[in-house]
């Protein structure tokens, strides 16, 4: 038995989906509970302790650690999780205290997309790479740095809001207030409300009828389907879309010094034209010197990326301290 | 005696300064001589020894080390230079262990905006900060990154790009060849076009009769003088010119979450007006919980800062090595 098992917890809104991981990165067992995070913290931490406990049942594995993925600040040294999104009233919780005590081993948290920046590294896409910077695309554009195999997490743990880099001071409003962050245009929301406002001007797509089809309704994964079925429209719109997002990375590339990009997140697929024009983007508007390095890669966890990126946090730790 | 001593080589296209600095950053001895660019890294290198010998001649300190901060790209592990704007002729220069031969001290080389970073950490502003970006306004516009008391460095050594964040993907062209950049804007060329530009519509500005005064030239130490006697024109400029720079910062504080950024330069000279609207360009933009931990501080190192921070490497880097 040469492997070594950890627990990963992907806290998120709806569901809390618990793993056993190995140190390759393979799931071995796992659990999902509801979140019910409408009943506020302490049923949340309950329906936590729950899914970790059905995951230890009858289980002979040693457990080297639990690694938590949570949404909003998370301060891994002090084991806190401040004001997650889509979890009221969580107020300030010490989440790393309540499952030690709890489970008696090493419990390490880390925010989400920080998590699955650490998860690419121990086990995806960044193995092999000393620095790069991981975005995630989904509703919203988030991500996490890795320089020179360390994740740098800023004054309180909230660096790589990679979306909330703008590429135009007078542009689309965001969410966060601000004006012309990268989400404000490929947010999931943003991105279909471009699209919408977009297709006035383009009888000829077929999305019009896609559209017609769902009620009115668009979602980023129907613009795909439409660009597979060849639409220029939606190819030329993803197209776009990439060569925004390589702008805004073209901005963050030249500050950190960091050329190669990891992205993952739903909006990842939409495959090839998305990452070829993200290149394209980015590499025409970073300094002359970082042009041929470059270098674009999808994220390698895609399934249970949740799961594998908070078990990557007991590694990284464990790895760091033995060091 | 209880002080340390160390050199500090401040490597410029004109002038190459050397000073022997106290571990209080206070220069006790200094000598500049000519660079002599055009002649080639060969004789740069020579006036370089020149000017060390100069300060050592007769010296009975125990000198610790040598540092040196130099333009372009600088591999302090190789210990080389490569393609220094301003030094034709260098390709790649092997300066640390020409200098350490000659010398036999250990020398620190480091890229002259990241050793300003670290003098200001280690002699100025941001002796009592853990993490700030530095930035540094003249005719570039230049920085470092100093989080958790260490240096970002990147892939290769040329973090801290920030005149390269760009705040409009539209917007003025770069001499990098990107669209937007913030040094496009305020670097001390680009903030001479803007404000002639805006001057055609604002016949009340005094700048007029200076411009004319100095045979049609500006310059921001002029717009400055306008400013200081309460011309309008040149101070909404001021103003618009910060904002615009807050702008691009609140981009680099969301990536890196760190909101304390320290700024140096000529164009710094601006003063109070300036830094107000550096902070409320930035407050404006960053995401909510930063918001009022953004922090716009002068530099402490004004004359001499070349020599100081070249110096700063030294401790810096014999620090790390004790630990």
């Amino acid at each position: 038995m040469k492997n070594k098992y950890v627990i990963g917890v992907d806290l998120g809104g709806t569901n809390i989906k618990c793993g056993i991981v190995t140190e390759d990165g393979e799931i071995v067992k796992k659990v999902s509970v509801k979140t019910l995070a409408k009943k506020g913290p302490e049923t949340v931490i309950e329906q936590m302790k729950k899914g970790i406990k059905h995951l230890l049942e009858n289980e002979t594995k040693k457990i080297k650690g639990i690694g938590v993925g949570a949404p909003g600040i998370v301060k891994p040294k002090k084991g806190s999780v401040e004001n997650p999104p889509n979890l009221p009233g969580w107020g300030k919780v010490h989440l790393g205290n309540i499952l030690e005590q709890e489970f008696n081993y090493p419990v390490f948290l880390e925010n989400d997309a920080n998590a699955a920046a650490i998860g690419e590294m121990i086990f995806g896409a960044g193995k092999e790479i000393r620095s790069f910077i991981f975005v995630t695309l989904g509703t919203g554009v988030g991500g996490g740095i890795i320089h020179r195999k360390k994740l740098i997490r800023g004054d309180s743990g909230a660096a790589g809001e990679i979306g909330h880099v703008s590429i135009d001071y007078k542009g689309r409003k965001c969410n966060c207030g601000s004006r012309g962050c990268i989400e404000a245009y490929i947010g999931n929301a943003h991105l279909v409300d471009r699209a919408k406002r977009s297709l006035r001007y383009h009888p000829e797509s077929k999305l019009h009828r896609i559209i017609a089809e769902n009620n009115g309704y668009l979602s980023p994964r129907l613009i795909n389907e439409a660009a597979k079925q060849k639409d220029g429209f939606a190819l030329n719109f993803i197209r776009e879309s990439g060569k925004l997002l390589g702008y805004a990375l073209a901005s963050t590339i030249n500050v950190l010094d960091i050329p190669t990009i990891i992205i993952g997140g739903g909006t990842a697929g939409f495959g090839k034209p998305l990452f070829d024009s993200v290149k394209e983007g980015a590499v025409d508007r970073v300094l002359k010197s970082l042009k041929p390095k470059v270098n674009i890669l999808p994220a390698q966890l895609k399934n249970d990326a949740g799961i594998k990126g908070a078990s990557a946090l007991v590694f990284y730790n464990l790895k760091k301290k033995s060091k």
